[in-house]
This record gives C-alpha cells, structure tokens and sequence, in this order.
C-alpha cells in the first residue's frame, strides 16, 4: 500500500503538529534499532540535526520551504559527499582521496535543505541485484518477521531506510535495476527515470553506458518529489484518468520462471487496471529476447567495470567481493571491436522497441519474476548467481532500452512484497509518471 | 590565393554572363582532361547538366536559388546515393547491396539544387592522409606541372575536383586531417567544422568517434556556403577585424620535424598576421605531446574500423589495400576497457586543452609541416607510413580535439602548396569563421 508521505509530513508541519528536529530525530533513533542493522555504512546526525532545526527555524520565520528541506532522506554509499572517501561498497577503496566536492545529486538535496541522515548500504559497486554485501552485512528485507529475506540490490540500504520509515526518500541509482529490484522486494515504490534526466558527477560508476542517478521512495508523488530534486528540471505531469490507456503485457521473457506468487499478484492488478478503464493489450514483443543475445559478447557493466577496476584488481583482488571479482573479470577480455558492435546492435535494438512500443502509454511486466529469497538460500555461487539473473532479468531490459520505469507494489497485506514495473521509452517520463499515478490509484 | 569563386559566378550568373549549362558543362568537360585523371570514380554528366538547365530556367523564371543552386559539386566517394553501391574507395564492397536513399548530406546538396557532378575518388576507406588508392589509381596533385605529386587525402579527388576549378565545393570527410591535409597540399581552403554541427547519416564510417561530414573550397567564404548547406543550421558570422585577435602559436609537436618552405610559408604568414594587428603569443602547449601517449592502445580509428570491417577482412583481405588493411589490424586486438580507458583519457585531455586555450581566437600551425611529397617516394611501406605520420600528426590533435579547423594556403606563387591551420575548440566554429575571414584577407 502507497502513500505519499511528504505531502502527509508537511501537512503535519504546516498544523504545527509535528516539527523537522523530532520527524529527523526519530529516523536518527530509528537507524539504531534491530532492523535498520546493516542498512546504513555511516550516520550524519550533527548534519541531519542541524537541517532539520534550520527548518524548523526557517519554518517559523515564514520561508517558504523546498519540498525536502528538513526531511530526512538517505544517500547510497556510492555517492561523493565532500571530504569523505567514497566506498561504494567495497573496503578496497579505503586507501583512497576523499572527495573535494559533494557529488551533483547530494549537491542538490543539499540545496533543498533536505537532512541527509546518513549513507546506506549497497551491493558491493553496485554490481549485482540481490543486495548480499560481505564487508559491511545484508540488510534484512523488512517484509518479513521471520525468515531473513534479501532486500534487493544493489541499493539495499536505500530501500530498506524508505520501507523501515527512516527517510523520505533513498537515492539510489539504478543500472540493470538497482532502484526497482530493492523497491519491489521491499514494497516501496522505485523510479528509474530516463538516464539523461539527471547528471551523474561524483557517483561511483559502474557502468558509463547504463548508470542512472534516481531514488525510491513511499508513493510515486514521493518519487516525483525526489525526482524534481534532481533533475537539471522537474517533469510536466499531467494527471490523467487510467480510463482508456493503453498499456502492454509483452508475453517474452518477463514472465519466464515466474513464481505462483508473483504471478497471481500480476494478474490481480491486471484485473483491477481493466475493471478501472484501462486497455490491457497482450503483445509479443519478441525483441526482448535479443538483449541477451545482443549482451553475449560480454555485457557492458562488466565491460565498463573492468576499464574502472583493472588496475586496482590486479593489486588487491583478495578484498573484492569474489562474486563481484567475477563479474568484472568477464569483462577484462572483450574486444573493442565487440563493445562497439555492442552498441551498434543496442542502438538499432532500441529504435525496433521504440517502433513496437508506439501507441502504448506503458508496458506492463513483473519487476522481477520471483519473491525475495531467503538470504541463506543463496549461500553457494550457483544459486547467488542464478537469483541474481532472475532478479536483473526483467529491469535490464528497460535500461538497455534507455527507457524510464516504475515498479509499483501490486501485492496483498501479508504476501510478500511483489512489484508491478510500468515502463515506456526514452525520454517519456512525465507520460509515464501520470500513468503510474494513475496505476497506483487504481491499484489501491 | 583565395578567392569566393561561389559569389563570382552568381555574379556573372546575375548579369547574365553566364548560364548554370555552361558552368556546369565546362566543368564536366574539364573531369575529362589528362589532367583530371582519377579524380572522379563516377560522373553524373545527365543529372548534373538537368540541375544545371533547371537552375537556368527558374532563374529566368525570377525564382530566388539557394547559394549552390546549378554549380557544380563534387561528393566523396564514401556518401550513399540513393541506387549505387557506396564504395568509399574499395572493391571489397563491389558486392554490397546499393544504398536505399541518399546520404543526408546529399540529401541537402540536392535541397539547394547544387549540380552534382561526380563521385571523387579517395583513399581506400578513408583510412590515411597520403591518397594513393591502389584500385582505382592516385589523383596528380595541380600544383606541380613537373612531378607527379601525392594529392593528400583521404578526400584526394575532392580536393583535386577544387583546386582545378571541376567543382565550387569539394564535399569530404575529416577523421584525422581528410579535408585540411589535401587542401593544404593542393592550395585550397578546407573546413572541419565541430563534428555535431553535421549529420553523419549515410556516409561510409571510418571511426564513429571522430568522423566529420565537412568540404572543402576556393575560399572561406565559399567553405561557410557549404557548412550552411550542410549543417543544421547556419554560422552566425560576425566579421571582425585581425586588429587585436589573439592568436596562439604552439611551440610542443607542431612544428616538429618540419620542412624548410613550410618553416618560410608560416614565418611570412605570421609576419603578415602581425603586421596587421593580430596579437601572435607563443605558448607551450604541453598537451600537445600527449596526444600519441593517450592514443598507444590503438587509436579511435583502428578500433572503430576494425568493428566495421573484421567481418569481410575476415574473408576478403587480398581485396583490401594491404596499407589499409595493416592499420585496422592493428585495432582487432585492442582490449574494451583499454577503449574505454582511451575515451575517458581523451575526454580529460579536452578539457584541459580547452582551458589552456581560454582567451586566445584560434591556434595557429602549419596544417601539415611538409610539402606534398612525390608519389615515387612513397613506393615502399616504411616511406609511405612514415609520410602518413607526419601529414596526419598535426591536423589529427584537433580531431582529437573534438575542434574545428580552418586551412588555408599561405605559399608565394612559385611554391609548393602550404596551409596554415587556424584551430579551436568544440563548438567555436562561428567565431574562428570569423577569424579566418580576416586572416585570409591579411594574407592577400
């Protein structure tokens, strides 16, 4: 179930029924607790504190606020803050310069006001989708009381601070899925805008072909939120009814493998979604089953990755993540000639989509085809690697589409988490934020 | 010597001295003399003279043509033409299927009316700055009556189809000194303007990196009529005096090696420059000598053509050029992440070049630093690899650049062609137009 919360906190601060240093000192108090273990790799109460008092004082003096001034919000590790080293996961980087300058999206929050209560955990450089990371522990996926689940990556701090109530917003980034994964197995709701909506200097790169700078969030207004905080704009949303939208169900690859669960929870909002108006229409979209096949020669996160890490792998392979090694190591011996042909068969691979996707509002899929799996369950490299394919599975394809895609929640109280992904092309993020705005009324 | 030879023949056009017929049969019959033995690899004598008679007859008919309207142009052999099989030099490609539409910039050539009067010939794939083409023979350069001389290339009979008065504009291509090394050596001007300004769609790539679609002409004011028909969007000029312009004279690489008439050539020209009130400041531009480090790997054009071309050199190669074919071997072997690593590295190298050249109008060198030697001297690999350095080196720090580029002739009647180069950076092109409409007139 969503809800927008900032517009709920503010409308509590704006009755003088709440203040920023008490909303800001529970997330503080909150990151301390049992369930937030793991979820944040650093805590910046003094900083936090005093944003929040500058709003509260701001407040008063009658300033008008920016929409996250005195809010507090969470930043994954992968991201420069001046004066800190950035680990982005990893103890490998320890021995490196901090950063001169605070990375453009902390900027940007920064200039809002917003109390950035700490930066939280993540799959070691982001380099997978489960979330597991060896040197500073898994968060555990709130979802579940009894069986410790994984929260999804590779944002998993992010996504456990939004779903645990510790911020209001956790950037993340998102290159096959880091935001709609995590959000989707923790019940939030993820936005992986366009990746030229926002600038990504100072984040940590993994891959300089798919990187997204964006965040999740508790409603997709939460997200819109963060999004016109960092965004060199905000979006145009024009709200529209579900009534009479168009929206695909592609049947390749999405739901390959996909669990009971999951499936019935995708056909229950699929229900709800054409009782509320909307045209759900069945394709194949058969071009979904190339970018695997496009990807063969070696994929461009481990190929990119390799150009980042080569040098300091071959010195300190032995404090890298061996299933992150791994992934890297694929791509050391990839050609030139093939990354380039890469890119030439994913340039002329996005114009076919770009074609069969025309005159649809969204495409409608599972986030990921299957329910977070215990963390214990993925203690061998076999099954690691096998989950972490299902889980990328179905958001990679909207990155290499160079698209922009929500993943909603679509399941019932007591289910675990599942996600329902919404995704359009290119450049089509406002049409697809009131589509989604729309979707999450309807689903309730 | 320059000189606008587009608004003359308006001119003489104007007042009915002349008729687009007769321009345009003079220089179809001219593509028929010893002298302009393989310039061109096809002649489009019936279209050609159709554009020509139907410029005579809306000018008659009081219509306003567009600045190229029925004078003849020559395109590079490398553009598509809607029907033929675009061959760029080689016989490899004999066997390709023809070309669905016409390149873009043939597209807008014909937008104007221009008579198209051939198809030049080039180096195989564009792939050196020397122009010898085994297959389809080498064109003379003009400007020697006594020794056959290399033309320069790869846009060899472009520049030849110039300088012989066979075409008002020579449209080519510029990935390390196409356009500027054989304006240089055959006395024409040649602009590489920044690579966005032009589409590259439908011409023969050679590397996706650095291709430029640009021309070359009798002048500058004639090569900004081509940019404009080329281009989006026309440069807004604004002329100004050489009085007070700051033009930098880089003592790193560019003069390294160079011959004596080149060393006068340039000496006289900046003498001139100077005389005329520009402000000639020498600095250092260490940059400059990173450019081959930052290349080492193996350069955007090996790797970029060996992407294009592994699959037929593969099957073909005693078809290939055997020079050609050496330089994009060298790319098959190229690692991804040294690739990547090298466009990081060049990305980097920019901005700090573009920093050093912070208050200065244009850079200024010799476009290439020697005279165009004689075809017999390049009979052997080493010789000729050892020319292709040298013409390449100088014009090439500007591709990399990602800049653009003027070349003029600043040789005395009597000499061998030389150019001087006239440079700067990514997007500056209106105002070094600027800067070479003035410079060209101090050199008379």
């Amino acid at each position: 179930m969503t809800r927008p919360v900032i517009a709920a906190m503010r409308a509590r601060l704006d009755a003088g029924n709440a203040s920023h240093e008490a909303l800001v000192t529970q997330a503080l108090e909150g990151a301390q607790l049992p369930a937030a273990e793991h979820v944040f790799t650093r805590l910046y109460t003094d900083a936090a504190l005093a944003a929040a008092r500058h709003a509260d004082a701001a407040r008063k003096a009658g300033v008008q606020l920016a929409p996250l001034a005195g809010l507090p919000v969470s930043v994954k590790d992968l991201y420069d803050v001046a004066g800190e080293t950035t680990l982005a996961g990893s103890i490998v980087r320890r021995s490196a310069a901090p950063a001169s300058q605070d990375s453009v999206a902390v900027q940007r929050l920064r200039a809002q006001g917003a109390a950035i209560v700490g930066k939280t955990n993540m799959t070691e450089f982001a380099f997978s989708g489960v979330g597991i990371n060896p040197h500073y522990g898994t968060p555990r996926n709130p979802a579940d009381p009894e069986i410790a689940r994984i929260p999804g990556g590779s944002s998993s701090g992010a996504a456990v601070s939004v779903a645990l109530g510790l911020s209001v917003v956790g950037l993340g980034s998102d290159t096959g899925g880091s935001i709609r994964i995590p959000a989707a197995l923790c019940g939030i709701v993820g936005f992986k805008s366009t990746q030229a909506r926002t600038p990504r200097t100072g984040a940590f790169p993994l891959s300089q072909t798919l990187d997204t700078v964006c965040a999740m969030a508790r409603s997709v207004e939460d997200c819109l939120v963060a999004d016109a905080a960092l965004a060199d704009a905000p979006l145009a949303v024009r709200r529209r009814p579900l009534q009479g939208l168009r929206l695909a169900v592609p049947s390749t690859l999405m739901f390959d493998g996909i669990d009971r669960p999951t499936a019935r929870a995708f056909q229950r909002a699929v229900s709800k979604l054409s009782a509320a108006g909307a045209q759900v229409v069945d394709i194949t979209l058969a071009e979904l089953a190339e970018v695997a096949k496009i990807n063969a020669p070696g994929g461009f996160s481990p190929v990119e990755a390799a150009a980042v890490h080569r040098a300091t792998i071959a010195e300190h392979r032995a404090d890298y993540d061996s299933r992150v090694a791994a992934r890297i190591d694929l791509g050391m011996t990839v050609s030139a000639a093939d990354y380039i042909t890469m890119q030439q068969r994913r340039a002329d691979w996005i114009a076919r989509m770009e074609g069969a996707l025309q005159g649809f509002d969204a495409l409608l899929c599972p986030t990921v085809p299957i329910a977070a799996p215990a963390i214990a369950a993925l203690a061998t490299d076999e099954a690691f690697f096998q989950a972490n394919g299902m889980l990328l599975r179905n958001t990679f394809a909207i990155n290499f589409l160079d698209g922009c895609s929500f993943s909603l929640p679509c399941h019932d109280a007591g289910e675990l988490p599942a996600g329902l992904m919404l995704s359009s092309v290119r450049g089509d993020d406002a049409r697809l934020a009131a589509v989604a705005l729309a979707v999450e009324a309807a689903l309730g």
